[in-house]
């Protein structure tokens, strides 16, 4: 297989939200009250709603620029590549790096709905998950509803609105949510609290939905040192993963839930197999502490439910067979600094290649494996052949991937408005 | 290679120290202050101190125990097997699981001096970490120099006294001392700050000590979720090695100490592959974050400062060229539950086999990268033969290594004392 000849599905992408996304969707009675996209004196932009301010319109969106200006730092849309927030454009992005599918998370909400968890009145809380699922749906996805797999948000202080969520959406075709690694570094109960969950959990079992926890969320966990350097936001990051697995596969989730499918957004898969091996070996090893997984090991469990997803990870590939070639699934990460752009085709098929796999291999770790877990069909519109890297960047030959400044992006910008 | 022509050097035991440790080595100002092994009521035993009670004298010293028998509960000396505390059954018990050499860390004190760290008073609490030591190195170790490489607490509270302690130790044959693994969860700096812990590094490049980072003392630097089981302790204490190894390497130790040698006591080697290519990545990708390792990565100067030690890591072993042939050290965790006795021979010879080990690469991983780190002649007293599982098992044909429970062993060793 070349690179031109490979499938690519990214099931960790985010959206950059617009400003107008709650426009049409917020009911009458709480219109006055959406968040708002303000712009300081300083030319930066924030969501804000009430009294509170979101760190970052587009944390860390900086595909598009040159190195030298990367960073953490909130900005404007005017600034961004406008695939960041544009859907038309974004597609454009998506063909010519032969992205065929993507499921995005959100930015300024936070991947576990972090932003309205805050507000007090919980009534508009609610309405505004709403609204922006609504948008994720009716507008964004179904912009190209062959390219998008949708992705709701949860009212995450409430595991029965949660739940009541999960089947709205549900039926307006979302695959998947995006839940708290870690409730309880948010301040609710662990998902060892069967009884808070269970309306959560009952809900995404009933409609097939997968429980998304993306890396980032629960870094709270973690006492850094006070000195630490940012870099270790970014490396440790991934160390939360197995925490966050550790409460659903040794608490009673995975054992009560037998179809719960989670996936491990952007987790990486290197620390499965060390983490399985552990788990096995403390399992058969420690029996006095009386846990009890029947007739399998936990790492059996373990893959029946888990989708793992990565960007690169080129080590951990060789010990794909000890992971499970059916659980691993790559990703991209546009617009993120991490994410590969827009030569994703030939850095994934360099490093697959470079880890011995087969075709049949390549095929289910970029595409066939995530496809299956969210029950997407890549194919409903149109055929195989019409899928493809090649095929995709064939559309995408008047798209212009050379980097540019921030200062550049935003006379783009406003010269487009004016 | 069969499993009786191996040789085995085990750089991670501990010894549950014995009721008269203090007796020899206290200064005759303190001697009415050392800690006192007492037993309560209910035949548990702790040890003592002023208002200070250590939780376990022999935290999980469970070998010799059947398995329903298991815990992490406190107990006494009469019912452990004698090899956790006694330094001539420690030997024999050595030889019936085939380990020429081992490094030994402490129990009650705690990995990083835990204990007496929380004493007031200062010059007692140096005058006591000075009488482990010495007991430690002329009584424990000097009893069989030719099978134990001596290890030193710290007096972790003061990094000139600790340097001070290792300069002493250094002198009378010391070749490593037990840190913790992230000295901010005790209240202490992190490893960042290299103002105060400047004495301390400079003490162990200067002597060519190794800097030992056993798990589970930096364990507080998880919030665990409030319901989680014990399990997690056992299973995610490994996952805390590579937030101290980022202290380490991300910060300037590494940089400033170029000598600076660390073993990843007990650590398992799973981690290393998934963070190396995880650093390496973000050094390469997110150059904007500033930080500059010269003319190497990350992964390179990692390898070069590390020795990583594992019990049984199946799936990492297929990755030892990724790690470092170089890096790897098997141990044996005697007498803990994850220890593996008497059978470590066989045990350790599969997995290496298992994992298409040659000759040549079981030899490093089972004495010879650790022998070369910590600068330890495993044949200065004995030729290679001499120094065989083989001819260490054909000196202890008379031990008995049956399964007995804590009530069995109680009634021997009051037996033997009456």
């Amino acid at each position: 297989m070349k690179p031109e000849e490979m499938i690519l599905v990214s099931i960790d992408d985010h959206i950059v939200e617009p400003a107008d996304m709650f426009d049409s969707h917020v009911p009458a009675k709480w219109k006055d009250q959406a968040p708002k996209l303000l712009t300081g004196s300083n030319g930066v932009q924030a969501w804000q709603l009430e009294n509170q301010v979101a760190g970052a319109i587009g944390m860390n969106a900086v595909v598009g620029w040159p190195k030298e200006e990367w960073g953490f730092d909130p900005t404007s849309l005017a600034e961004m590549r406008p695939g960041a927030y544009d859907v038309h454009e974004r597609v454009r992005d998506m063909n010519v790096n032969g992205i065929l599918g993507s499921m995005n998370f959100p930015s300024f909400v936070g991947f576990a709905n972090n932003f309205l968890n805050g507000l007090e009145n919980k009534e508009l809380a609610l309405a505004l998950t709403q609204a922006y699922n609504d948008w994720h749906i009716d507008e964004w996805c179904a912009a190209y509803p062959d390219r998008f797999i949708p992705l709701a948000i949860p009212p995450v202080w409430d595991p029965k609105a949660i739940a009541d969520e999960v089947r709205r959406t549900a039926r307006k075709g979302v695959r998947a949510i995006t839940m708290p690694e870690l409730p309880h570094v948010m301040g609710h109960p662990s998902y060892h609290d069967m009884d808070y969950w269970k309306p959560f959990f009952d809900a995404v079992c009933d409609e097939g939905v997968v429980m998304c926890l993306h890396i980032g969320g629960g870094f709270g966990a973690i006492s850094n040192a006070p000195d630490a350097p940012i870099d270790n936001l970014i490396i440790l990051a991934t160390q939360v993963s197995s925490m966050a697995a550790q409460d659903l596969l040794w608490g009673p989730a995975f054992h009560q839930y037998p179809d719960l499918k989670v996936a491990w957004s952007e987790a990486g898969i290197g620390w499965i197999p060390f983490y399985l091996d552990r788990c096995d070996r403390h399992y058969t090893n420690q029996r006095w502490l009386g846990h009890d997984f029947g007739d399998k090991l936990p790492s059996e469990i373990f893959k029946e439910h888990s989708l793992a997803c990565y960007v690169t990870d080129p080590s951990a590939l060789k010990l794909r067979d000890d992971i499970g070639i059916d659980v691993i699934a790559w990703e991209c990460d546009y617009p993120h600094s991490d994410s590969i752009w827009p030569n994703a085709p030939e850095f994934v098929h360099t490093e697959l290649v470079n880890a011995g796999c087969s075709d049949a291999e390549i095929d289910k770790i970029t595409w066939e494996n995530s496809c299956r877990f969210f029950g997407w069909d890549p194919f409903a519109s149109r055929s195989r052949e019409d899928a493809t890297v090649g095929a995709l960047r064939a559309q995408a030959t008047d798209v212009d991937t050379s980097l540019m400044s921030k200062s550049e992006w935003r006379a783009r910008y406003e010269a487009a408005a004016s």
